[in-house]
């Protein structure tokens, strides 16, 4: 019996692919899944699809602030909304794109350690100073960084990753895939919870 | 020990709030609460906002097709995407807001058979005919539905609600308040329901 997959795409400026980041390795462990991990860009995606961040309405922005709060006690998660959000995430998930070509057994550390600063601490990284603090403190190497996202190959890859969500009908992150079924939102996890449990008893 | 009290805010033209009219009774008997029906109109309150449908972002309808689908089986409730959608409700809203004011006795009747038949039969409710057919199935006088919907009182009242809901930070449908907590979405009937228990336990 293969193990069921779910396809994560997330972007690190979004607070509910944060949540999502949080609570996927335990969904993961309970259904025996493999999380494929896909950095993509939320602007480029917003941009492709016509789509918008909720904080562009000024009262679901408000409600939002209210709503990821309740998600994060729920889930006994420490969450600061970011004074700076939304920041531009092109640098970062560069990184991110680079960390799972280039250093993939970093990848995890990687972003763990962004999302811990954008929101747990939060911090600004839109400051570059700050940005090369917070790589410094989680061990990576901020010229090695500085290589790694102005690498064309690793442009390409994430232009790539976000240009295939978009062919695939992602309008939004966090975006998850169980084979062809899509859902939209960390507030959908348990029906991808379900739909892997559906697919590890479809593929006994 | 008073019993808590859930604000529900909807459109009949929204399929999230016809979720919502299907489980919030089990909700509220559950948890000993009293539902208060406000009636508003929508599409008043994207105008006053600047939200919009989820379909004028064609990937998100089509993601919000299959959402739907998958929350009307977890519910068992019957459920057909009205292909007339998004329709102008206007005159069913007046419709709402008069019965509630006129003839509180048949409010659920009225919403329940307009739920009905705008998404589990589903109907152009759009058509002057097909709504004075649903009316007279479930026992309306189409003329006396005429005149009410006509009342500038009735009007009048519909475009309060709206303008209260819009006050009070409401920007899309459904909406619920306990107390001053409020939630968007069927998918937050679960915090709806705990919001209510919490406020059933503070009370007593």
């Amino acid at each position: 019996m293969s193990a069921p997959t779910v396809e994560f795409f997330f972007d690190v400026g979004s607070p509910a692919s944060y949540l999502a980041w949080r609570q996927l390795p335990r969904i993961a462990a309970e259904t025996n899944a493999v999380i494929a991990f896909r950095p993509m860009l939320l602007g480029g995606v917003f941009k492709a699809t016509g789509n918008a961040s909720p904080v562009t309405v000024p009262a679901k922005g408000r409600w939002m602030t209210d709503d990821l709060q309740r998600w994060a006690r729920r889930y006994g998660v420490a969450f600061g909304l970011n004074p700076n959000f939304p920041i531009n995430t092109l640098t970062l998930m560069r990184g991110a794109a680079g960390m799972q070509m280039r250093h993939a057994e970093r990848f995890v550390a990687y972003v763990d350690a962004i999302y811990r600063a954008m929101f747990e601490l939060p911090r600004d990284l839109g400051d570059a100073d700050v940005l090369v603090a917070t790589l410094r403190e989680a061990g990576f190497d901020p010229t090695g960084f500085a290589a790694l996202v102005a690498d064309p190959e690793v442009k390409a890859r994430l232009i790539a990753t976000t240009e295939e969500a978009v062919a695939r009908g992602v309008f939004g992150a966090p975006t998850f895939f169980v084979g062809e079924d899509m859902f939209f939102g960390q507030d959908r996890l348990e029906f991808v919870r379900e739909a892997l449990l559906g697919q590890r008893t479809g593929a006994a």
